[in-house]
């Protein structure tokens, strides 16, 4: 299978994700009541950490649980072990191999916190390491650039919220809706090819998200950077004020993922004085407002809940990500210098 | 002052933080204590949390805390509050002005939580909103580009570890002895003068550091994007063979701050394949070996340990900033697009 196949199986990933047995995260739930858990710690890496952004806005927001992303050299590097015997701990990995992730995971074991691996392979050093395992069900990922196990991981994390918080029935049904959501962003195939023959040019960009979205900047800077070789430098809007403005200029675009709801004005704000400013820009939304700011537009479905959106709004960028590496006469599915498993020294 | 004055005038201003009366770091002591407290929350934006990340590292090292940097849009933005009353929590701004860190610090102390507000205005909203201050005693800044509200507010994290758990004789010697590291620090001054002519040509670059030196690595990329407005790319070591290697080609110069110790081994084998490569480099290091492997070498004072290092490996990094502005023909004293209070929307 090629990245672009992998792509575009993300809307069948994501099925088989959201029918998987939900025992594993109903045995999480149990757990967490049990300890009065209020915190969670995320060890994470690449990719994963992507995924445990998303985690910590979503966990904190719907469950209002405290989350920190674990500094996993802490244990690795200082053969130290930080106390979390009171915090739900879960490691990410798509292998399952990644020796300082493990490390995290069976230290918090260890010490009688409840542990998750969220892992694509359940045979792995990780899913041996936690007490509770759920597999991704991305099926074998060959790209060495991860796609499928992005998306099945922010699905894994939304199963969980929902086992801690059960959800409305419109928000199940928009959760059940998720494969066709993304059947439809990936419609935007097109859209996406002609703005990166557009930006085929630059080798640098700015990414540019909030809030639940600023995990889907984060990884749209990853793609851009392993894949096409551009040096995308992501930002949540926050922090966009607070001097990488100074890097704005013509041949640097701008990219943004700019969505209804509370991260809107200010995004709308910057795209503004992005638009003023004469920036190349491409704009991934389910708002015309944001779409018409953006010299490229990438739309989304309408209607998907906030908390959802970012499994579906990655999907136009790893699009453009992918076409714009062609653009730049690389290929997609022989990046350099990478390997499909790093080990951490 | 201008930018460059802060930059010298460091070794006072830790010496004056290192003076500072303990009073507020005692009181966060027993309330730790007192509330059995196992976790930390940081919240911070930009430079300070850079500083947010050396107390990471430093909190979970040296006091086995488990610490997390907060996401503070989750409070703003979607008018959620955690449930933070079992952890320590911490803002830390220069200006004290942050809205939605204020927001963080309040809504702990609101629930019960023991708060620290690390902040160079004792009579900000941050300050009035958290339970105990800690003055950096950094002086007026008024470069746009924060230096010495870094350095102290590493400083001020130090002291409140140390408040936690008291360090050996020899350590506070070393502690003691900052601002004269900082001093012989400060005369890399020629040879950042040299590296920056070399790389005055370049408008992206890798920063490389792992551990205790993560924190330097990012904020070095942040100096060199806000002043020198270089795409300044910022990675854990760890994490650099995870995708970002495929950046490294002639002309993209790769900034590595490399002192001995755990992190050593890693680097030192990154630095000899960057040198294989023929990438220009530039390495900060107390390391003969991993100054021998950079095109230029930035050289620290020996023997400061490792958790305190942080504070004087940032200064070559700055003056390096500085001068590569410079050289770039850019002021660094008018950085483009920033103002020095940042309001988050």
């Amino acid at each position: 299978m090629s990245l672009r196949d992998e792509i575009l199986e993300q809307p069948a990933a994501v099925r088989r994700q959201l029918g998987a047995s939900s025992a594993p995260l109903d045995a999480v739930g149990r757990r967490v009541r049990d300890h009065g858990i209020e915190s969670v710690v995320i060890a994470a890496r690449g990719t994963s950490d992507h995924a445990a952004i998303y985690g910590q806005y979503l966990l904190g927001v719907r469950n209002r649980l405290s989350v920190g992303l674990a500094a996993p050299s802490v244990i690795s590097l200082y053969d130290v072990e930080p106390r979390l015997e009171r915090s739900l701990v879960i490691g990410i990995s798509q292998s399952g191999a990644s020796p300082d992730i493990v490390a995290v995971v069976a230290a918090a074991r260890r010490q009688g916190a409840p542990t998750l691996a969220i892992t694509n392979d359940p045979t792995s050093p990780l899913a041996s390491a936690a007490e509770v395992t759920l597999a991704l069900e991305a099926g074998p990922e060959r790209a060495v650039a991860a796609t499928k196990t992005y998306t099945t991981s922010l699905v894994a994390l939304a199963r969980l919220s929902v086992a801690l918080d059960p959800v409305s029935a419109e928000e199940s049904t928009a959760m059940a809706g998720l494969p066709d959501a993304m059947a439809q962003a990936l419609t935007a195939d097109d859209a996406a090819a002609a703005a990166a023959r557009d930006l085929a040019g630059a080798d640098r960009c700015l990414v540019l998200g909030r809030g639940f979205e600023y995990a889907t900047a984060r990884e749209w800077a990853l793609k851009l950077k392993e894949l096409a070789r551009v040096f995308a430098d992501p930002y949540s809007a926050a922090d966009f004020l607070h001097g990488p403005v100074a890097l704005v200029e013509p041949g640097v675009p701008a990219l943004a993922v700019a969505p209804a709801g509370p991260t809107s004005p200010g995004l709308l704000e910057i795209l503004a004085d992005l638009q003023g400013a004469g920036a190349d820009s491409v704009v991934v939304s389910d708002d015309p407002a944001a779409l018409a700011l953006g010299r490229h537009a990438l739309a989304l479905p309408a209607d998907i809940p906030e908390w959802l959106r970012p499994v579906v709004s990655i999907l136009p960028a790893q699009l453009l990500a992918y076409h714009l590496t062609r653009a730049r006469g690389l290929d997609p599915d022989a990046p350099r210098g990478l390997a499909k498993v790093t080990r951490t020294f």
